[in-house]
């Protein structure tokens, strides 16, 4: 069966369509900026559960995912569509007031407008669709295709920690009663943070040459980053940050650079620089994991046993 | 129980949000233009039936519906994202392939370009969220919120055919077996084409005081315009451009008077305008049906029977 990837490339082709393919499109918006796009789809029972989370922080992901992807091209947000189907049996409850206060605390925070949207019924399970516009200075969004050989590989803060949350909840752990380790994953997966401040600061100097967020797993997304720069790629297992937190479920560091590799949604960022000497102000919230290589669509880890081949094992719908 | 109109005036309220409430957000682009955008979410079992429509004929008419939108501000469509939320039982066939055909005809034809989407994993039915982006003439985009006392209301085009379509589909017959009426109505129901034409020389022209398309049905949508006006309505029973095929199906003048009245999906344009000629080229596609009053948020119908109070009664989810 195609995954979701291919069928993708494969409407791509079909239809001649070359804006698609990365975290936002890209429009031009006037003479000094272009307009970005984003639209995430989070369904019920598949990209969340309603017995996991609360519904302001539900409403709070909902708008931090997409938030993350116009970070993921150096830009700035401005304004949120949010179109929502709900059966019935929720609608007579609270849950949407509720979902929306979460919503509206980081739409203020990050100064969104909520500018539209769309309200249907759904049939059994509640499903939203996040829209999000920003801006890039013109010319100046990152794309995922900018990698070149030689590029040192960065990621921002810590890796792991959402997909170890993600395991405490679906093994009956709950924010609720958990231990500061645990509360600390789980936040991590039902809390995501987008690294906007940062993200506006690479495109800014122009110091990323490439650029993703890390929302399906390390080794799936520098995948996509190396398809599309055309390059290949070599990473230290040593090198690479795993949340510390992970100890307090899992006894060995294999397992843990597994979930920091593999794992998804911890909506850090992940960026190519040739600039040898980053900015002071943000050198201790990246660390450099590897280098862009010149072996087309290749991406190898070293790690205490030698170097070999990683394939992409993030997410995937299909 | 609270309908989703309350809801989203609810959320306007709360979140201090002006700029919800017309059939698209108006944003300023740049110095000619602004930017319009829309969003509508369509659910299996809710807002389409798979057993009664074809792959082709749905991703024309999840487009067609925000094309709609545009058309309603008097602007034109540039671009469109789909979210696509789909179960794996689905996934495994043709469906979307097809789907993305009779979507792109309708893409090609009207200039649109599929900029970006998500797609997720639905854990039973088929969600769309259809957003289109366009541009106006800056400051020119006609809003709900323009009609004034005395400006003449009409409509485009016949109403009542896609409700009439849904009556039959509900009761059972299918476009391939209908005879030549019957397929005139449903076809009104499953391949609505949205005014974008006319709507343009609406705006352009300076026109239109007022519009939206009719999508819950007359008396809601004329509901919508006024309320947003600030202004009432007074409309004529035998003005109404009721579906001339709906004879087939309704003997009775009150009944297919009820469906144009009530009947949504039409897609046809609701407008006001103070001019009292309009031009030679649209006149023929234009009804008056009726004209604006001071008494606010009442709308009556003047029937054989004589006047009388016009209660919204279409579509709503909630």
């Amino acid at each position: 069966m195609r995954d979701e990837f291919e069928f993708i490339d494969h409407i791509k082709k079909a239809y001649g369509l070359d804006r698609i393919g990365d975290d936002c499109a890209v429009l031009p918006k006037d003479a000094r900026s272009d307009l970005l796009l984003t639209a995430d789809m989070l369904v019920e029972n598949v990209d969340f559960r309603l017995d996991w989370t609360s519904p302001e922080l539900l409403g709070a992901k909902v708008l931090a995912v997409s938030l993350s992807d116009i970070a993921a091209m150096g830009g700035s947000p401005r304004w949120s569509m949010l179109s929502i189907a709900v059966p019935e049996h929720l609608w007579r409850t609270d849950l949407l007031d509720r979902f929306y206060e979460g919503w509206h605390t980081v739409a203020k925070h990050y100064n969104v407008e909520l500018i539209g949207g769309d309200i249907s019924r759904s049939p059994q399970y509640l499903v939203f669709d996040s829209i999000v516009g920003g801006e890039s200075i013109r010319g100046k969004a990152v794309l995922r295709s900018g990698a070149r050989p030689g590029d040192a590989i960065y990621v921002t803060g810590c890796l792991g920690g959402a997909a170890g949350g993600l395991m405490l909840l679906e093994s009956g752990s709950r924010y609720a009663t958990a231990d500061k380790e645990e509360k600390h994953l789980i936040e991590r997966q039902l809390r995501p943070v987008p690294r906007l401040d940062i993200a506006e600061l690479l495109a800014r100097e122009a110091i990323a040459t490439s650029m993703l967020d890390i929302s399906d797993g390390l080794s799936s997304d520098l995948h996509h980053l190396c398809k599309a720069s055309g390059v290949g790629a070599l990473i230290y297992a040593d090198q690479i940050p795993v949340d510390a937190n992970l100890t307090s479920i899992h006894p060995t560091d294999d397992a843990r650079i597994g979930l920091a590799v593999n794992g998804g949604e911890d909506f850090e960022l992940l960026f190519t620089a040739t600039a040898k000497e980053l900015p002071m102000e943000i050198a201790d919230k990246l660390r450099c994991i590897g280098q862009v290589t010149e072996t087309q669509g290749v991406v190898e880890i070293e790690g205490p046993a030698g170097r070999s081949v990683l394939p992409p094992r993030g997410y995937r719908h299909f």
